[in-house]
């Protein structure tokens, strides 16, 4: 069955192994709902329906089952209960099933892999209600980032990590000259150790578009995989483990090999699961202090962290100002501010712009954005749809202590969601700091806040954001310029802070967008993670090679 | 200038790389010493008696000049003295020094590190004094370690890095199609980000052979190197640095891309370096103590490690049981025990083991083994050739206390040096302990002790080095079995343990030994080690990847 699983999708992984070296487009699973057929959408939405207020269909042994701490952002009553068990019970069985998943050929994991992938493909409409319900993005951003681009990363971690298993012979005769003597001859093989247990820690806004390339990563190379879900937002990630144990069930392997933990913020398990020596993996995306936390103690193990960053947007130039505004409003407005790639400080010159020879005023440019995103978000349908709902109420505290001491550009404003009338709703607001004001705008503000930082000029900006990005972390910067010497001093300035960077986005491509295959996802170089999805390095230690040596 | 070097070198990168792929047989730098002409020897040793006593000649700013502790291991008085600078003024300068150098094409890099290693390897006579006088080994081994196999490693590390760095395309234009609007069309360069200052702490055995392939690793992917060898065995990383700065500045780089850091064992420096912020890489040979520390303090760098293990040798049955004895009795003894690969603990069944049909009982397969070590070293000046010196009095301390409430099947003797009469010369002790006693010989006793550990059967001697393996690290086992079954078993039990293994060797393959692009050293997947040299998990993450975009 994993060899049929292998065949049925080769030509997939060999797609994905071309496009990662490559970096062409490439999006195997459709992101426009319509390439579904016309069913898709209803049978999708009855299929979410129909699980809430019942247990998962996961047949994991249980102490218990429990929502753990699961909310709705839209306000809906789920219900939906998970299996739960001790941490000391999942590793035992995590290390069993791992036995054979570890000896496994390399095919038939990667079989299994690709299977999942386009099982969870077919439903992508029930994920993308479990995701928008549970996250509060749109439904068009939860079916896009959490089925097919979610997918998509997942495929690339695969690709990834089949090249990376693929590399060396498996055997050798090696010869080495003796002079006049016989040569010396010894047979060689090399034997893929996978690493061990690996935990996947879920974050609560894109659980499954962060988590799958940790997870698919951590299973092409042999090791069982643990998922622990962020206590409020389980349901994507649980609907993931549903289908990967089904799959691994119907290719003959223990579905231990990929387990759901599930916990409550009263009762976090993190810290356990993750400090037990067991653990040789772990996969963390969510706030900073834990991230920190775990990178500094869970040295037994291999952390890959996505923490959290301040994004910024710097504006020297422009050649179309409209475009400019247009760009931003949307790219710092989706999902309220939720993303980790969303801009939060706009750095623009006291001394204003140029745009086409003239010299445009910082406050024009200020109230340019503000009009920009006060426009965009003037219909409560629309800012609906855009905004999404805020997931954690921390949220709604950090946008009442931004303004606190500060110019407001633009207040927030609430806004109502006809069809869930419960979800909190909120336009960002715009607050407008000195560049020396670093307490105020050098933090991560997650949620829908946005500073414009005055500075006295362009490379004061840059200097600023580089010092925000070293001590903070960063995962963007867009760049509006028109001058080359500028560009070129912007684009090393980020290759310095090391943060990806976007220049002049003023059409239908947002800075917040990271596509698979293509772009990578923060660069592991600055404090807003160690990692970078995907990456050689993303793979490189999740297995280790043994050396066999026997005389020929 | 390092584009001459890369056109001069591209055929030996071109090669390397070919061979890391296909670990076929390589070994550019000639082993043996007739190779390199008539004069050489002569012209070598010349040039090491004329640097004792003096300054190296390293160009760089010096508060002064000490020889650190630096000893000999044969007795000689070394006092070559180095430059010193505080931690401040080296990072500093290695900061500045990489600015230029982590900007610098890859080939330009590329060019330096393998002009490096061809000029190394025209001093390798040279070499292989000051290893052979400093670390106590053989002169052959200090020549054939020191020099030309170390070279092949450092050049091993650049073929893995410049693969690494030049996977990526570096500009693409990307095109997304939009149904039936205009695609989106972005231009897309992918800029390489070095991680930052490395350092290299040095073993006091084989630094060369240890120490290149960090240092080489981290110099072609960009960043900046600051070489702090042992304080008792500095002169080899000296000399080293000192031909790579004046390669460097050949080539037009600041010379501070590499710089000499010294100090002594009563004032270290280490850990005021590695925990300083700047730094971004730590490699690390030595001790497990000092090892495990890095790897859980220094969290703000990628920490690479070998520390210490404690090697198996496994015999069940065997063909020709005289070829165990003679092969044996060279691995366990070469060097006196002092390498990170040579085996401590042999064990045999109390039961005997198969030898063509016959079972020979434990004692004469004990007494077997004794006496060939014994026979081999019978002479004095053959078994200073075999033995070296002892580099540090702590092994004699190990070797005085491995006795203590044991059996002693072979004594340890004192054998005089004709040519260096104050080296520490010691045939190995031959401890034999019960399976039972792991307090005994579950430990790592660095230098000339063996201990024969008598066990149940063959399982139980898999399962105890398995254990010891988990707990104390070890980097190779050795397993004599002609029973197929037997030999699937052990070869599962080395995977499992994370050990290289190898089988009945009884010919001129060593078990000790490691060759470059084909061997892998260590593999980081047990506590001898958090690395493998060279794989690529030992180069992904010295450089990380920004992305650059920019619309059409």
């Amino acid at each position: 069955m994993p060899e049929k699983f292998y065949s049925q999708h080769k030509e997939t992984l060999k797609k994905a192994r071309e496009v990662i070296a490559s970096r062409e487009f490439w999006s195997p699973y459709p992101e426009s709902p319509r390439a579904y057929g016309e069913d898709a959408p209803a049978g999708g939405e009855a299929a979410f329906e129909d699980r809430l207020g019942k247990r998962v269909t996961i047949d994991q042994a249980a102490d218990h089952w429990s929502s753990g701490a699961e909310t709705s952002a839209y306000g809906r009553d789920l219900g939906v209960t998970y299996p739960v068990a001790s941490v000391d019970a999942l590793l035992a069985r995590a290390e069993v099933a791992g036995e054979d998943w570890g000896r496994a050929p390399i095919k038939h994991r990667t079989g299994v892999c690709l299977e999942i992938l386009d099982r969870l493909s077919e439903t992508s409409f029930e994920m993308a209600h479990a995701v928008m319900q549970t996250t509060g993005q749109s439904f068009l951003m939860a079916f896009q980032a959490g089925g097919p681009h979610a997918l998509d990363r997942g495929l690339e971690a695969v690709a990834y990590g089949y090249d990376a298993l693929t590399t060396l012979p498996k055997h050798m005769e090696w010869e080495k000259p003796q002079g006049k003597r016989d040569p010396l001859v010894v047979n060689k093989t090399w034997r893929l150790r996978p690493a061990g247990v690996a935990v996947t820690l879920g974050v609560s806004t894109f659980p499954t578009w962060n988590g799958y390339p940790g997870i698919f990563a951590s299973l092409v190379t042999g090791n069982p995989v643990i998922v622990k879900p962020h206590p409020a937002t389980i349901m994507p990630l649980a609907l993931f483990v549903e289908t990967g144990r089904a799959v691994l069930a119907d290719a003959g392997f223990d579905p231990n090999t990929l387990q759901l933990a599930v916990d409550t913020a009263d009762a976090p398990i993190a810290k356990d699961l993750v400090m037990d020596l067991r653990v040789k993996i772990v996969d963390y995306t969510g706030g900073s202090a834990f991230g920190d936390w775990l990178e500094q103690n869970a040295t037994h193990a291999e952390v890959y962290t996505e923490k959290a960053g301040v994004n910024s947007v710097i504006i020297d130039s422009a050649a179309d100002l409209k475009g400019v505004f247009r760009n931003l409003s949307v790219s710092m407005t989706m999902y309220g501010g939720q993303m980790c790639t969303t801009p939060q400080n706009v750095f623009v010159p006291r001394t204003g712009i140029e745009v086409g020879g003239e010299t445009i005023a910082y406050d024009d440019v200020v109230s340019g954005l503000a009009g920009a995103i006060d426009g965009l978000l003037s219909d409560d349908d629309r800012a609906s749809d855009i905004l999404g709902a805020i997931k954690d109420e921390a949220s709604l505290e950090r946008l009442n202590a931004a303004t606190a001491g500060h110019q407001v550009i633009l207040e927030s404003r609430e806004v109502k969601n006809a069809r869930f009338p419960e979800a909190l709703v909120r336009t960002p607001v715009i607050v407008g700091v000195d560049g020396a004001d670093k307490d105020a705008y050098m933090r991560e503000m997650f949620g829908p806040v946005i500073y414009v930082v005055a500075t006295d000029s362009t490379e004061q900006s840059l200097a600023l954001a580089t010092e925000s990005a070293r001590h903070h972390g960063a995962i963007t910067w867009l760049v509006y310029s028109t001058d080359p010497a500028m560009q070129e001093q912007a684009e090393d300035a980020a290759v310095a802070a090391g943060v990806s960077v976007a220049f002049n986005l003023t059409g239908g491509l947002f800075v917040n967008q990271s596509a698979a295959f293509s772009d990578f996802h923060a660069t592991g170089a600055n404090p807003a993670g160690n990692s970078s999805l995907t990456d050689p390095a993303f793979i490189a230690k999740r297995f280790r090679v043994v050396g066999v040596r026997k005389p020929a």
